[in-house]
């Protein structure tokens, strides 16, 4: 287990106000450590985006971080600040390497003198963000976590839902993070646009978007960027509240298309949608995309520092169903972006008391998704609730984006 | 929780030889139910294929199998000869929905009169295929692997391995599925050898890859196409051992281009490798062309039923010693393909002893990389073991296809 040298990379190390709530959540819950693997935690506690998903981090409340990477990692873009181990992979025999982690993770504790009751790790969050190389999932396996009962205290609730709140707020250096995704979603959303033509495929629309998203590796500091993007046209868009996805149907020309478009950026993440008709909408759906328009721009206007969840959520929902239309916005107004495409934290939708803050990234997405009218739509934004107000990272000078 | 009555979709029941292949393997385990929920165990036990990666079936010993899938998925490609329930799955409060799941299985099993004893369940798979909404991992929550505890025996080696043995021998309608994702994925390959040309990026030739291979969807039964294509380019070539991904460096004359390119169809794996020069190779990368050529072909040549696995390794590795690049060939020559990018089971490497039967499928992927002489060169293919020799899948009639 060699610790290696590692060079600046074009990574910058941890911003200092990302550290500092890092630690005062470990003090508040009295703990010395934590243990991270999830893609989406590395990059949150170290700003690391991992390339297999296999990485694993230890955030010590009075030392630098400590992370582990399988030996077959690409080295280039860990950010400095860190201390780096490598852990055996096997090229040729691929056996568990797992044991060999736990065992150096045990070893770093020990060295620390960090008793097991105060190491903490997140064993309850059910979704996570992927790694760079995303054809395969590789979650650390079933055993895995049994063996950290050894080296960390049992989860509390507490300490686990500090853990999910730290997710809430974005840094300044984040944000900026989560506006370039928000760029780089924009150029996607262009060729969106340009291919709205009678007689195209959703899936070949989606296609021409992803592709556009890929090929912004290599620019301004990119080194990964990948769009997943799905399309739903005419009466498949009705579907759009339940699941998106690209079929083989052909546009046709006055119906509604609407495109779902995940981005990620260098481990950042950007969730829009945009819906606009090929040609002249006809009546019936041209009226969905009025309201669904009035009803985010109805959410815009309420959000600032205070403001409790569900206020927005109704200012958006109020809109909707003063066109009859209430029973077919079926999902909340919004959730947290920006390490996953999901992140934690409470969601904008009826009941939810808790309140706004600065730094926080929400998206905003009414939706209706009427079969009986031929169609579905949804606008959705990403969303930097500021001081005093907030701004829309996703709307770009120059770019058209669509209603 | 309401069962549905589905309708024929597109996608038939299970083959007979499969099903038959499931009932000796539960049998031989005493075992009268199978729990699963990982997509490439749902594909494998039912030729479902998971939209959101939430589904959870029940193989029966006795009876039809039981597919419980949350409400929001779509329901068009839920294959005949199964029951289907759905469970809740919260459209405006995203409240843990994995109680009322596990509790629906605990009744399913009641029901059937079936003892936690005889009820098995996957618990060592670290790897595992994503589902069709592949933006996000949703794996099941920690704490729901342990809600089986009460509801499914605690594992044992001999039925964990057994279950694994069930993806090695492909039936005849897998094999037909998994040569039509290598066919889509060879519409990427062509798309790759037009794209070599000096100044593009590597990223810029796997995005039109990508793209080539999503706009499948639609053609020929194709309800899902997805290509991950990783393009390194001369010295970035030689890191293609250890990981592969697309960087912005822009393809120069003479040196080699390498693709690595993942293919998913219909939930079914395609797991190919090309390298080609950019115009005329310069001399010390095109030898190492020509030796991963003849390292294959010596590969191909080897292969039918009742030849162990390390007979096969030897045959790639011997013509690549022969040029005295050993040290370079740093991974095994192959491994199983088919339900996942990287199937469960032996490896081609030194030392395997297992044989290889017909119905596997199986890639062939000598490569070599050396810094020194510029570049990396890999040549791969999923080769499909008959009672008489080999067919490779990955070779199609009037695609160049490249080396």
């Amino acid at each position: 287990m060699a610790t290696l040298i590692v060079n600046a990379s074009s990574v910058t190390a941890l911003s200092p106000s990302r550290a500092e709530r890092i630690r005062t959540f470990l003090q508040r819950h009295n703990l010395r450590a934590w243990i991270a693997w999830r893609p989406d935690e590395l990059v949150m506690l170290s700003g690391y985006f991992p390339f297999w998903g296999a990485s694993l981090l230890i955030y010590f409340a009075d030392a630098e971080p400590v992370l582990f990477v399988p030996q077959i990692e690409p080295k280039d873009h860990i950010p400095t600040g860190l201390r780096v181990h490598e852990y055996p992979w096997g090229d040729l025999k691929c056996s568990d390497p797992y044991s060999a982690l736990v065992a150096a993770v045990g070893d770093e504790l020990t060295t620390a003198k960090i008793e097991p009751k105060h190491v903490g790790m997140n064993r309850s969050a059910a979704r996570t963000s992927l790694p760079i190389q995303a054809a395969e999932q590789i979650p650390m396996p079933e055993g895995f976590a049994q063996q950290f009962s050894a080296l960390a205290a049992k989860p509390d609730a507490q300490s686990q839902a500090g853990f999910a709140e730290l997710y809430l707020r974005k840094t300044p250096e984040e944000i900026a993070a989560i506006r370039l995704a928000n760029r780089v979603a924009n150029v996607g959303l262009q060729v969106f646009l340009e291919n709205l033509q009678p007689g195209v495929t959703e899936a070949e629309v989606a296609a021409a978007v992803e592709s556009a998203i890929y090929r912004q590796i290599g620019r301004d500091e990119i080194f990964h960027s990948r769009g997943w993007a799905m399309v739903q046209s005419g009466p498949n868009s009705a579907d759009a509240g339940r699941f998106n996805r690209s079929t083989g149907r052909r546009l046709e020309n006055g119906e509604l298309v609407l495109i779902e478009l995940a981005t990620c950026v260098n481990g950042y993440w950007s969730d829009l949608t945009r819906t606009s008709p090929v040609g002249t909408p006809k009546a019936e759906v041209a009226r969905l995309l009025v309201v669904v328009g009035d009803a985010q721009h109805a959410a815009l206007d309420a959000i600032r520092p205070g403001i409790p969840a569900d206020h927005i959520d109704a200012s958006a929902r109020d809109k909707i169903a003063a066109q009859g239309l209430s029973a077919f916005f079926t999902h909340p107004t919004g959730h947290h972006v920006g390490f996953r495409y999901h992140d934690p934290g409470f969601l904008i939708l009826p009941g939810e008391s808790a309140r706004l803050e600065p730094g926080m990234v929400i998206t905003i997405e009414p939706g209706v998704y009427v079969s009986e009218s031929g169609g579905g739509a949804r606008i959705e934004d990403n969303v930097l609730v500021t001081e005093s107000g907030h701004e829309v990272l996703s709307r770009i000078e120059g770019h058209a984006g669509g209603r």
